[in-house]
């Protein structure tokens, strides 16, 4: 395995650096793969990092830097000379280059760029101005564009002219004069083809492509149907401006998901990974939502006490209040999950509602009745002194249940047809709504009981 | 956009059905990409799908079938004749058929896998045999290998030869005379490499490879770590047997997410999507959870009855256990999924537990701490009859709300230290435990301040 290797070789490393071997250490930068040597390099301090990458080529050592962690990365940024930095920024990836830029202080880039060969620069500045979460924003700028009158053969040739220095060139993108895309070919397609055939006669014409200022969730979603290994992005006349990879589609994916799965669990997404975030950060995001919910649950205790002469009465019938609310909550809990996953994977969307509606109703029936079923169970093994609660425990639970199948899945459906997250209905939110409704449920239950009994 | 094509089509292709355009027909089948066709297709009766598909090649056919959704590939293999069948499932790629093979009830299977042809049947046994998560279950056969001797002239004719039916010729995997992996090249390479080179000159030594029963996850962060196209497999002796290509790893990272995020909110993940998934699986998996965590809430109960005295004493105390219990499971389910989330992306490993530890302590103290401050805020806004149980309620709040971080936390982990799903810790199951710790702490500290006031 690749990753204990790596370990294997990092006595190997500081030996180089003891020795100052140069060799050794042009071939450990170059044998590699670039993420394997990224991860050696960052366990040495930054300053040894530069001088360990010194021994290969600007290209090389941009591939490896892409490959370090950002925090990583500032450190490097840090200790380097300018022009040394700008070197490496000229030759890493345009999409790459820009996450970086970006995640730097205003003042230090514009210190940089200025040292930026022109071409480059032109790029970075048309790049910096897509907004976070568009397509432009994950596109890179090195594609294999050429037009539809060449032939296979020229086309060939030109490509492994090209091929150092473009990030894939197994897609070839057709463009008219003005670079409006007409078609796209692959790799493959030229080897099989005859040299004399035009690249027009040849091209894929059912293109699949996405627009630059539209969300790069849906680009991602798009390749991943598609099964491509890239997709073109087009401006709002129809010019090729970009393209999506499949290696930036599948973090696109990863970081959705995981954006996703804080939500649920009633967090705002936190955009490093755990043991990187800053503490004060995430206490911010935690917090909001912990007071949030503190304010949702603060309804309980209102309605707890507009109960209380039903408690006074029913004096044990608070000791199945927590057992209750949770019922309730969980099976919201089950049904927002399911619902928000189903909603963020496409495979549904709120014209769906009334199938929605249908299918938690009947679940939430059953669910329902079973744990009422279980709490009656329960009462006859026990045969305890809160025998005679169960006709109101059982009935609550079962309307408790139904009411947060009901809510979990709407919510979502609800907030989706207004334009927001269906994220929000997280398990905490969810379980807050449920607490306030299931105290309602039981106290009316109670009530209803006690006035039939006279 | 393609999907927005697709409901255009829509019309034309019923009067092509209609008028028995066969010319029209083969060229729907054949001027889209698959996935827009198979968009299509399952809008209509599976006969009339296949009077569609009869109009092409098996291999096209094969091509389109793979991107129809399940159920829709099972109704359309009740009408089909066994033969059809059997010609498709032989042109289909190796892990494609073997998904489908296995969704297919045994006796079908048998009465098919006899026609089709014996080298692809072979392959169908091989593949079939590997356990459902591991890597041999998701990898094709259809890849390119070539011997390391090989000059790239040579080689370059070979792809030309095998390109119509590999799954990638972007990568060609270099084997010895024992079939064992000793290098890959990318056609790049291949491109820009002298003609008389040989394989063994131009591969890359530094192999990033997966054994066949490695768990499919971790093909997948492998994959996405290296930003590979595929990555190949090998067995036990190093063997090369298969490869994995990064559109299966982009289905294996959203299934994967998919799993994580139904454990999270207390389900047993589903295997098919919402709409799809049979009512009375969706119940069991639900169910099942629901009468788990109705039984671990049970503890509350006794726990509240074990306190009885006190609440008769304080009696509006238990106004005060929702909001009580909701905080604690709110920064229990926030830690939970903060740590389950890392330790699923590989952020994290049991080994970091001191690390977390640390984090959740301060953090579970300043949370904790400023909840327990926003409940005297309110009590002192309100400024009700409560106002004497303010110092056991906000003393409460903050222990509770500590608790909820450490055993949020420490739970996944030590879970996955004994080698278990660190997901069985989701928001519903930490919410029930810290139900039952929340009313425990209620009533010691209750138990404390009543003692001390006399």
């Amino acid at each position: 395995m690749a990753l204990d290797v790596s370990t294997l070789l990092l006595p190997d490393l500081r030996e180089m650096l003891q020795e100052k071997d140069r060799e050794g250490l042009r071939e450990f930068c170059e044998a590699l793969h670039p993420a394997t040597v990224a991860d050696l390099l960052r366990t040495l301090p930054p300053e040894e990092a530069w001088l360990v990458l010194s021994h290969t080529s600007p290209q090389r050592q941009a591939e490896i830097f892409q490959y370090l962690p950002e925090a990583y990365q500032h450190e490097m940024i840090n200790v380097a000379p300018r022009e040394r930095l700008a070197a490496i920024i000229e030759a890493m990836d345009p999409d790459d280059r820009v996450d970086l830029l970006k995640s730097l202080d205003e003042e230090l880039m514009e210190a940089i760029l200025p040292l930026v060969a022109r071409a480059e620069r032109e790029d970075i500045r048309r790049l910096l101005q897509y907004p976070e979460n568009s397509v432009g924003a994950v596109m890179t700028t090195d594609y294999v564009a050429l037009p539809e009158d060449m032939t296979v053969g020229a086309a060939l040739e030109q490509i492994r002219l090209l091929a150092p220095d473009r990030e894939t060139i197994y897609y070839i993108y057709v463009v008219d004069k003005h670079r409006h895309l007409v078609g796209v070919a692959t790799l493959r397609q030229l080897i099989l083809a005859r040299p004399q055939a035009t690249l027009a006669d040849i091209m894929t014409k059912d293109l699949i492509k996405v627009r630059v200022h539209e969300d790069k969730e849906k680009a991602a979603h798009i390749l991943a149907r598609y099964d491509l290994l890239a997709l073109p992005v087009v401006d709002g006349e129809g010019r090729l401006v970009g393209i999506v990879t499949h290696d930036d589609v599948m973090d696109v994916l990863v970081e959705a998901a995981t954006e996703d799965v804080h939500r649920l669990g009633g967090i705002e997404p936190l955009e490093e990974s755990y043991l990187e975030s800053p503490m004060l950060t995430v206490a911010w995001k935690r917090g909001t939502w912990l007071a949030i919910l503190f304010a949702a649950e603060l309804g309980t205790r209102h309605v707890l006490e507009w109960g209380e002469p039903i408690f006074q009465q029913l004096f044990l019938l608070y000791a199945f209040l927590p057992l209750i609310m949770s019922s309730g909550g969980n099976s919201g809990s089950q049904s927002a999950t399911l619902i928000t996953r189903a909603l963020a994977l496409g495979q549904l969307s709120p014209r769906d509602w009334w199938r929605v509606l249908w299918r938690e109703s009947a679940m939430g029936t059953l669910l329902g009745v079973m744990l009422g079923a279980l709490a009656v169970l329960e009462a006859l093994i026990e045969a305890d002194h809160a025998l005679r609660l169960v006709p109101v425990v059982a009935s609550t639970l079962a309307v408790v249940v139904l009411c947060g199948t009901l809510i979990g899945s709407l919510l979502p459906l609800v907030l989706r047809a207004f334009g927001m997250d269906p994220g929000i209905a997280s398990s905490p939110f969810v379980a807050s709504i449920m607490d306030v409704i299931s105290t309602l449920v039981l106290v009316s239950v109670a009530h209803v009981v006690l006035v039939l009994s006279g």
